[in-house]
């Protein structure tokens, strides 16, 4: 692309360095904000600026957080000795948004993946065998996507904490509400009858 | 979505305000930031601020500049006395790519589109006509949409500059390189018959 502009060109530059940003999405978000007012567009850059000088993460469960403990483990009506496992802050996330959930988390940052040189090291998995030793955890829920590598953690901080006296769970799989039976893979709907509910729990959670 | 850092939040709604970027997608782009380097993220907040405070329009074409005018009219190998007539930078910006074209550009902002609003004095037309007139210029060459809107803008400002001995033409529709001819829709492909091209012509391009 020419530009007869440095400044539009710089500016389209950094946006198409976003991951799944093209050079024309980028030239057609920052012709958006030449046309959006001056105070706005700064209001744009220094959130973002702020955000990424001033966010901390969470000493405890590795959540983002304004503060040096984040508001759920701050918060005293959740549920402190039960810690919901997951990869990355997207799965707090989505999960936060049920609103079902009242315990708390433990982002390992990534998981065990030797094919992508991540070993246990490199994730927050020590701190978390020694949060649930120290805390005396109840409940582990394995909130992890259900791959070989999703497995391997698991096992892995099962063992580690073996003689804990934490309980381990991991999240239902099964067929999606919604879901049509036909469509489902083999694996998921075989099971889903091995792993069948009463049907009194099924209507509970209606 | 549910948050547990606020500044998070922020720069999270600040990147769904783009357009074409929701919730998620801003997330992403967010949590990418994140991992970023901090002086990088600041880079590109500074470049935004900068580039929305200190960009200006070219007096004369109103193409996006550093200066008063831009640095095509201001290139003085460039052909003064022809002007390419566009609705906005994006065209200026995929002509100014080919790099085939050596004239200027009169950037619109706009078509005239009754519907819309948009009459002839929401674009930069009346600026065309004394440029026109002042300059002498020998051909406006129209890279308008071929649309009803496109066609009413040309057929406007061409009636405005009624004798002022300037020649008008269009860009040329037809058949694109790589395109197949079977797919073509009717009306490019009887307009491609109609208005031929000698052989020779049509090599020369190659």
């Amino acid at each position: 692309m020419q530009f007869s502009s440095d400044l539009l060109e710089s500016a389209v530059n950094e946006f198409a360095r976003l991951p799944g940003i093209g050079k024309k999405t980028a030239l057609r978000l920052v012709l958006h904000l030449l046309k959006t007012d001056a105070s706005m567009v700064q209001g744009f850059g220094e959130t973002l600026i702020r955000m990424r000088q001033e966010i901390k993460f969470c000493q405890r469960c590795f959540n983002v957080a304004d503060a040096d403990i984040c508001s759920i483990c701050a918060n005293s009506l959740r549920k402190q000795e039960l810690i919901c496992v997951v990869e990355t802050i997207r799965e707090v996330i989505a999960i936060e948004s049920t609103q079902q959930y009242n315990g708390t988390y433990h982002v390992l940052g990534g998981i065990i993946s030797p094919l992508d040189g991540v070993g246990p090291d490199q994730l927050n998995i020590e701190a978390l065998v020694t949060r649930v030793q120290k805390e005396h955890t109840q409940e582990l829920i394995f909130a992890l996507n259900p791959t070989i590598q999703g497995d391997t953690t698991i096992y892995y901080i099962q063992k580690r904490l073996h003689g804990s006296g934490a309980r381990f769970t991991t999240i239902a799989r099964g067929i999606a509400f919604g879901g049509e039976l036909e469509y489902a893979d083999e694996m998921t709907l075989a099971r889903s009858i091995t792993n069948r509910l009463p049907v009194e729990s099924y209507m509970a959670g209606r």
